[in-house]
């Protein structure tokens, strides 16, 4: 498995983060020892992946609190809230840094003790959230290993993995879990224009997990297919309708529709989390669209396009349903019909959630980037 | 039409070029005056494009030689040869060069007058591959705008443009007369990673000539298509085997099949010296593989993917005849059965051929880039 992490509670009882800004540059890991210090590196997507930004903020949300002198349970409480109302601003968009909060806060409210047994309680539930992310994400691989064999060629889109989340990532899962195993894989990994979270972050994870990659251009894709290179696409998910048509970065669109072409299964990586049954078909989810600057500027030492050109900039494209071979979640392959299986492994999540696993937040995104 | 000119002899009798390595951040135009200058001029790619590559030869040996004290014709052509032969190592794969530079000497060596009327007479030539190139993008353009109405979205892929010849370009030729015309064209250009001639000069150029251009990337083509913003898609073509397999700037495929997939016209901008009816299919057809540091160095400022990384940098890909929905030639446009027909427009050629415009070389390649 590959040795980075990208938030950890060390056995100093500190808070560390591996900035994602710096990356592949630079590994720089950096102690959060405030509620302003984990602000700003959410903010300024110090921490990325909505599952890991999720457990910083629990973490973070201690770590603020944990010299509190707080005299009585009641004005701890009180403190801990104000303090979760902060970092929730931090990035409004990212579902789970708001479920992480609450779910910090909740448990909280209905605990009766001493304000340090407060504090002890507050610290067990971050780590069961990291701990539940990370086995979710294990289970996720695991499932997604079972589709895959020995020595075959992968095609990544953006940056599923270890970095996103506690540890393994959602894609990604099934490769470090594969290559524990013996598998070797060749992983062909897209760039990813705009923002390269291929080129930053997955081609740097798998490489430091020794795991055979080789970084190509978008455009490149359909000739690494064409190649015969590729014998399955593996890409996350930041929300699915009901219908089975799933959001991600954009550009999985195209490549599932390439996929097609050349027979090649295509995996969309789901955590039912990011199941949203309330919405129909992809048609109503709405596409973010960012600044041009991204596209003509980011990375750029010289222009590199006109100044003051037009630009699209949507950073997420819907694949339907119909261009997706099996859905992976950490309950389970789901085949189609995806509209009735979908909602059978919904139920499933829901039973795990009373065991304390991440809830199935309808009309909710849980989010890679 | 766009007030740019990749190659110009200016009526002050200079040799000048527009830098294109300085695209787009800077406009800035070089005088050349000599064999040296022109040398290095096209080995850095500060002029590209191998129309725009063969008039600088040809324009660069008049240039070299004009200050010649050659007393007798035969010293004179004797000395000419030698720049000619020096002129084309600068760039060995780029086939114009060596055809204009041929064809300046042929005509040298048949020449039969004084040493004054030598040089008057290759200035002449030179002027004649420029006009000749002018007017074959022309006719492109005509062609080309034939297959479009008012109003319409346009998909562009690299830059085969004016910057690439001697005016208007290959597929960018039918905007540009569509300009003139009051089309008004909505045109999005991919940046056409790695070397982005998309965002660099494809844009540059569109903007210049204030025609409506959006800048997306790569992966965004998809998106665009789906959003039913694109009436058809136009590229330009490096070499073209004689089943109508064509190869183009990698990229070109893929988009080719996702106008399939949109039922969007797909049209290949091919001048019949790119015709090869020596190359039975695109199978025949080597793709040029680039060193990894245009994807991962060029024109960043920091590094975006880690150090060492393998990269595969295929340069071009191969649309099988299948996806093009028609081809289009100075000569006329191609539909299918695409072996017959193409057979039939190569000849037209020749006999163009035959009152001086540029031949077609068969088994070679007129280069876009």
């Amino acid at each position: 498995m590959v040795d980075i992490t990208s938030v950890d509670f060390n056995k100093n009882n500190e808070l560390v983060i591996l900035d994602q800004t710096r990356l592949p540059g630079e590994e720089k890991y950096l102690t959060l020892e405030s509620k302003e210090d984990v602000y700003v590196a959410i903010k300024k997507l110090r921490v990325r992946g909505a599952p890991a930004i999720g457990i910083a903020a629990a973490f973070g949300l201690y770590v603020d609190v944990r010299e509190s002198e707080a005299e009585t349970t009641d004005e701890f409480k009180e403190e801990v809230h104000e303090v979760a109302e902060y970092l929730k601003k931090a990035r409004p968009t990212a579902v789970n840094l708001a479920w992480a909060l609450d779910r910090m806060t909740d448990k909280l409210d209905s605990f009766d003790g001493t304000v340090a047994a407060a504090k002890k309680m507050l610290l067990q539930e971050a780590r069961n959230i990291r701990q539940e992310d990370e086995d979710a994400c294990r289970r996720m691989g695991e499932n997604g290993l079972s589709l895959l064999s020995k020595g075959m060629g992968i095609l990544t889109h953006c940056n599923a993995g270890t970095l996103a989340t506690a540890k393994y990532g959602t894609s990604l899962a099934a490769l470090y879990l594969g290559k524990e195993r013996g598998y070797d894989f060749h992983v062909y990994a897209d760039e990813t224009r705009p923002v390269l979270q291929g080129a930053r972050l997955t081609a740097f994870e798998l490489s430091k997990a020794d795991i055979d990659v080789t970084l190509i251009c978008d455009s490149m894709a359909n000739q690494v297919m064409k190649n015969g290179w590729v014998d399955a696409v593996l890409v996350g998910c930041d929300r699915m309708a009901a219908n089975g048509d799933g959001a991600n970065k954009i550009g999985t669109n195209g490549l599932a529709i390439l996929a097609k072409e050349y027979n090649i299964p295509f995996y969309m990586f789901v955590p039912t989390s990011s199941l949203d049954l309330d919405t129909p078909t992809g048609d109503d989810i709405e596409i973010e669209l960012r600044d041009g600057d991204e596209i003509y500027k980011m990375w750029y030492e010289k222009p590199m396009a006109p100044e003051g050109i037009k630009t699209y900039n949507p950073s997420f494209d819907v694949t339907p349903a119909e261009y997706i071979t099996a859905i992976v979640t950490e309950n389970g392959i789901v085949r189609p019909p995806y509209a009735e299986n979908l909602r059978k492994i919904k139920e499933a999540g829901a039973q795990r959630e009373e065991h304390g696993v991440m809830p199935a937040l309808s009309g909710l995104t849980r989010k890679n980037d």
